[in-house]
């Protein structure tokens, strides 16, 4: 067993998670919950750094990543899992923090040009500039030392370490310097095998999606646009139906099999898509069946998130205290 | 008497306060706290957002601050005093409304480019740039609809308007569009006659200085240069002395007397000074004797902030929570 260590990781509320989440990060946590001190947070104040007007789709969303991670295995006795918003210690360790970055430093970090440029937004709001240091106050309040994130927000960590370093060498040092975990598994292509998975270009395949939805998406998905006839020679490896039953198929020897006989030319793409549906099925079924029980169980879901919050609520005031007290805000002595 | 109004105001804890602030803000308060509901607010995340390694004077300060207010007169019973730092809600409420302010419009605010230049800043943390958000949180949150600023914070109160106006547009009416209330008292001139009277500079007469303290300082007041000679005519509207004899006098027809006598050249500045440290002393007097008893009363201060703290928390509680729910953030139904 490894070294235990305090990681926090999560998703922003923006709806309903997909296979691409599950590979890229919900499978890392099962494994995460087992070993570390576990805190995954459902980041919805972060949602607003974009669009403010959308708040009202936070709660439901919220529903739905919490069905999400408890469907595929995320177990609320072994990790924390609560919501950014029931947490009023975020935004004020953020607002401290805020004074050891200089506005300069705020607008190098590249993700923010990238989703400004995504989101076609010209002017960011002082939200979205700030968004990173919030971040960083959502890994610091619970003192996290391994955060879990892609390879586009490894500068947000690099700016957690800098203010954790500038924070501890100005007062004294209550903070740990958090190291990026840059997942392994590469990110999943969509269904269009042109663009990462993702919400907004529709090409996902969700966590929730009915059996009929799998077998209609797969139906349509791109496949190597050189293979027209059944036994032209494929290329397995920019193929989203093979790349997907690489990745979902516990059957490693069928898998060899598969890619050698799609580039032989005697794999088929419909076969091959029907034998697809039939795996992704098989692997989302218990999903879908523990996600149908827990669907009707609201009560169960508000204990999940209330005993999440409470414990975080919990060591958010003791960081914050600290931190106040360490600045000399807070003192005994005097008033 | 006038319309109840809610009324917000306050210092940042740089350190004891002087008789220009008494002229300037601490006699309006003491009018405000019969008439209107009155929050006085001791702004210590502010004072970070400069010079967060200074930190460790902010609890030094609060009490030098606190004992300010009360030895003039402000009211615990009548108006609401308490700590910026000691209000999570705050920091929260500013962190959602920088969603609604773009970076340029946070740049735009002509006391950010004054505070930079006087302050040799040349590139402003993030904490600076968002200082008059926060401000307008501190104002929203007890949802103040009034409040008395010096003319270089004007800028600020028309933020808070358009933020408050933003939020009610785009969710539900629940901010009110706080008015500002320009001082009407001019600003007081320093010892040196030459500067607005400010700590930085070293020319201010403290409500805390010792009668000693007092006469010392008035001794080496600015006095008119042209007036060399006891019978030379002085210029009383531009000399110091004159000046704060007028504010601190009760006696108009003295006050008129010693303009005339010192414009004709009959008044020599000695004689004059002397009558002022006397004035001063008299009006200081009352001030410090109350001080030198709550001094060492130090559970009834922090009952005092205690007291004012948790009013204010409880109103903070409300309106976050309101501004939640109007967001959806917060629901009912859904978990």
């Amino acid at each position: 067993m490894r070294e235990k260590r305090v990681i926090l990781t999560g998703d922003r509320p923006t709806g309903k998670l997909h296979i691409g989440h599950y590979l890229g990060s919900l499978l890392n946590r099962l494994q995460f919950q087992k070993e570390h001190t576990s805190y995954f947070i459902i980041a919805d104040l972060h949602m607003l750094t974009t669009s403010p007007e959308m708040s009202k789709e936070v709660a439901k969303n919220c529903e739905a990543i919490l069905l999400d991670y408890l469907s595929v295995g995320i177990d609320p006795e072994k990790a924390r899992i609560f919501r950014q918003s029931r947490i009023t210690e975020i935004p004020y360790l953020a607002c401290i923090f805020s004074n050891f970055v200089t506005v300069p430093r705020a607008s190098r970090i590249p993700s923010l040009k990238d989703m400004m440029q995504s989101l076609h937004i010209t002017h960011p709001s002082m939200g979205l500039l700030s968004y990173p240091i919030l971040q960083s106050a959502d890994i610091l309040i619970v003192k996290a030392d391994l955060v879990p994130v892609g390879k586009d927000q490894k500068s947000h960590i690099e700016l957690t370490r800098e203010i954790a370093r500038e924070f501890n060498t100005l007062y004294k040092p209550i903070f740990p310097e958090p190291e990026p975990l840059i997942g392994e598994v590469e990110t999943l292509v969509g269904i269009d095998g042109k663009n990462k998975m993702s919400k907004s270009l529709g090409n996902c395949i969700y966590l929730s999606d009915s059996e009929k939805e799998v077998n209609d998406k797969v139906k349509v998905m791109f496949t190597d646009p050189e293979k027209v006839h059944v036994d032209d020679p494929g290329h397995p490896e920019t193929c989203p139906v093979f790349i997907y039953h690489k990745a979902f198929s516990q059957d490693h020897a069928r898998v060899e099999e598969a890619r050698i006989d799609c580039k032989k030319g005697t794999l088929g793409c419909g076969t091959h898509k029907e034998e697809l549906a039939q795996i992704l099925n098989t692997f989302l079924n218990p999903i879908r069946e523990k996600r149908r029980v827990l669907e009707n169980q609201k009560e169960s879901l508000r204990d999940i998130l209330r005993i999440g919050e409470e414990e975080v609520k919990k060591k958010a005031v003791q960081t914050l205290d600290e931190t106040l007290t360490t600045m000399k805000i807070k003192t005994r002595g005097i008033i």
